[in-house]
């Protein structure tokens, strides 16, 4: 069979973290490679009642098609409830329902990049982020961050070196995969700088609300007075992920061409999912819920920390994340966690390989730790468990090392 | 405010349909302009029971992330009950869940077509598949149908002329808009020319089982003997579209393209809608319910076609679809459709111009009418108020045309 394909595909190629997905099925492992929700905490009881009063009393409308933008109810309830991190009132008519903020990251490539267009990211970034855009061929520039985020500098020297940018794609709370976190003075900045390069900037949110220390920091589409800041949003991380439903919070102009984005990729997204979790807002307080949901991951992540405190090798440095879901860590240079891996499989224990995370040059010595889906005492195990082959690959650099320097 | 969009922008158009859907959410008017199934006919009661069930049974799955590939009871269950015409038995890995067929044509789009690649269709063809392939920025060739569909001669001078087009997009079933139907004879010649030239068919399949007359046809995967046919189905139609749950049938190597497309563009569908949809199949009989919308779409069929007879001018024509939503309203020449909808939508009745079907040549003088998502009396009714309107532009047609011959 000989398959004619468009340009694009040669760019298109398998996430290692679905791969993954795939392997750790098997319950004997202990999988830090995923980015799930804890499923316990999911409202179960409610969420059934909710699914079931909305098929009968809403159904025809319910299980019918909808308009593109999205449930007008969900809408409001997002635009006035879930749009925090400073004093934004936005309309609801500044909101586009997604398929999870995936399908916006999808839509903001379809929207901005032609094949060799100049897109900022932070290095590392988001896998998923990458697969999307890699699907509308752009050429990837990475910014380097400290322990505030994008580092302003270099950020500028970059806009200046390529003018043509077409957006810079930022996450600025619980940076998936670093778990760095970009301080207030720098959203600021960017927003300014986004207005007077006319720079459109893609805030990605889906951690924001799930802090553990202190207030959430106020977004960059806070300070957004150029009307330039895209800010994604999703209901994955702070209620169910399995109803795929994220949104778009833009200027009209932009919010529009997202649209008709949609209408031809999909139509809408499912009508039910969305009259399901804006019943439930109605009904109950997702506030109490996110609550409960920071403690549990607060908890875990500190079993985590301390676990690694106690367990690695000194050498080997990790990132203390004041939300979210990740810490990102970090070996000596000479080791290659895609080899790890395989290792770690053996021992029953699983992570992300660092590499994924950078779209152009590609580092082998970091991974991303998961501590959001498992009991604590599972976390504990499967630390000490990495941390033993950490430390053999550690000892061999070591040795490694030294036979170098006697060579 | 200033955006540097991607060059495909240009190619993004408002879909007139979904504009009219929101024109005619006002209910004195009478639309033909949807193409709804009927929504007094879903099945509430059983999908709140069902909806509820698994959420509370099997929550913590339901509600979680899952494979991109879908859910694999449901795949089991299309592949095993869903794909017919023919005696295929195809193996649930080749199936992908998709949101419903039209994500399926965005994603065909993205793994066929760079800019300006040839693709063929029928003419007319369905609007939300030029929405779908436009963002890719293809050159559409429209092939002529007669009342047996494709010409094939037809169809095999195009790929002579164009032996690097990427595929042919068809509808065989009671084609949107036409309502035309594919002849056995031409479907075997499809399959045998697909595997001859190696070009690959999308056969999209959304209203093979809403026959009226007689049984299903074989669907032109059923003859593929290269594998180059992909074949599209969906609930949409034949269940519930709010559930945005379709999918696609190819073989392996197709299918893995599709799948790392899938994983990029939004992850997966959404979890807890496959699970109801697989446990309403499980527990329900779907032949049964789609047996009463054959019957419930055949007496509305019957309704339009028989007062069109009686009210419609005789210059008027129009297609007797033998299943599906669909038929197909062709005006004397002189008549612009858009026009006419204007004076319509005054009258309180809706369709949609037949321009919005034809990729290239634009011909203004046919309207698409969707007889499944009313009551018979409303359908009489409105025909009755069109058939006034129209009898109104053909008479002015008509003066137009004496007066021009006298000049």
């Amino acid at each position: 069979m000989k398959l004619k394909l468009a340009e694009r595909m040669e760019n298109i190629k398998a996430s290692e973290i679905r791969e993954l997905l795939k392997l750790t099925e098997d319950p004997s492992i202990i999988s830090f490679a995923g980015g799930l929700p804890s499923p316990e905490l999911f409202p179960i009881e409610e969420i059934s009642k909710i699914a079931s009063e909305t098929v009968l009393t809403e159904g025809k409308a319910a299980l019918q098609y909808s308009t593109t933008e999205g449930y007008h109810l969900l809408r409001e309830k997002i635009a006035k409830e879930r749009i925090k991190g400073g004093f934004l009132k936005p309309e609801a008519s500044k909101i586009l329902i997604t398929n999870g903020s995936q399908q916006a990251l999808d839509f903001t490539g379809k929207l901005f990049i032609s094949p060799g267009d100049i897109i900022f990211c932070e290095s590392p970034t988001y896998l998923g982020a990458i697969n999307a855009f890699n699907a509308y061929n752009p050429r990837f520039i990475e910014l380097p961050m400290d322990d505030e985020g994008i580092i302003i500098e270099e950020f500028i020297a970059a806009i200046k070196k390529y003018p043509n940018a077409k957006f810079l794609y930022t996450i600025p709370d619980y940076q998936n995969p670093s778990g760095i976190t970009l301080s207030i003075e720098r959203r600021k900045e960017i927003a300014r700088l986004s207005e007077f390069y006319e720079l459109p900037i893609i805030e990605d949110s889906p951690y924001s609300e799930l802090t553990f220390e202190g207030d959430m920091l106020p977004s960059i589409k806070s300070f957004d007075e150029g009307g330039y800041v895209i800010q994604l949003g999703s209901f994955s991380k702070t209620f169910c992920p399995g109803f795929r439903i994220g949104w778009i919070f833009a200027e009209d102009d932009i919010l529009q061409k997202y649209i008709l984005i949609k209408q031809g990729a999909d139509l809408q997204s499912g009508t039910l999912d969305q009259r399901i979790i804006a019943n439930y807002l109605k009904d109950y307080s997702l506030e109490k819920h996110i609550l409960k949901l920071r403690e549990t991951y607060r908890i875990r992540r500190d079993v985590m920390l301390d676990t690694m405190d106690t367990y690695f090798p000194k050498t080997v440095k990790y990132t203390h994340s004041k939300g979210g879901l990740f810490t990102w860590v970090e070996l000596p240079s000479h080791i290659d966690t895609k080899v790890l891996l395989e290792e770690a499989l053996q021992y029953k224990v699983a992570f992300v390989p660092g590499s994924s995370f950078f779209p152009t040059e590609k580092k082998n010595n970091f991974m991303r730790l998961n501590y959001s889906s498992m009991s604590e005492e599972k976390i504990r195990d499967g630390i000490i468990r990495l941390s033993q082959i950490i430390s053999k690959y550690c000892e061999a650099a070591h040795t490694q090392e030294k036979k170098l320097i006697k060579v």
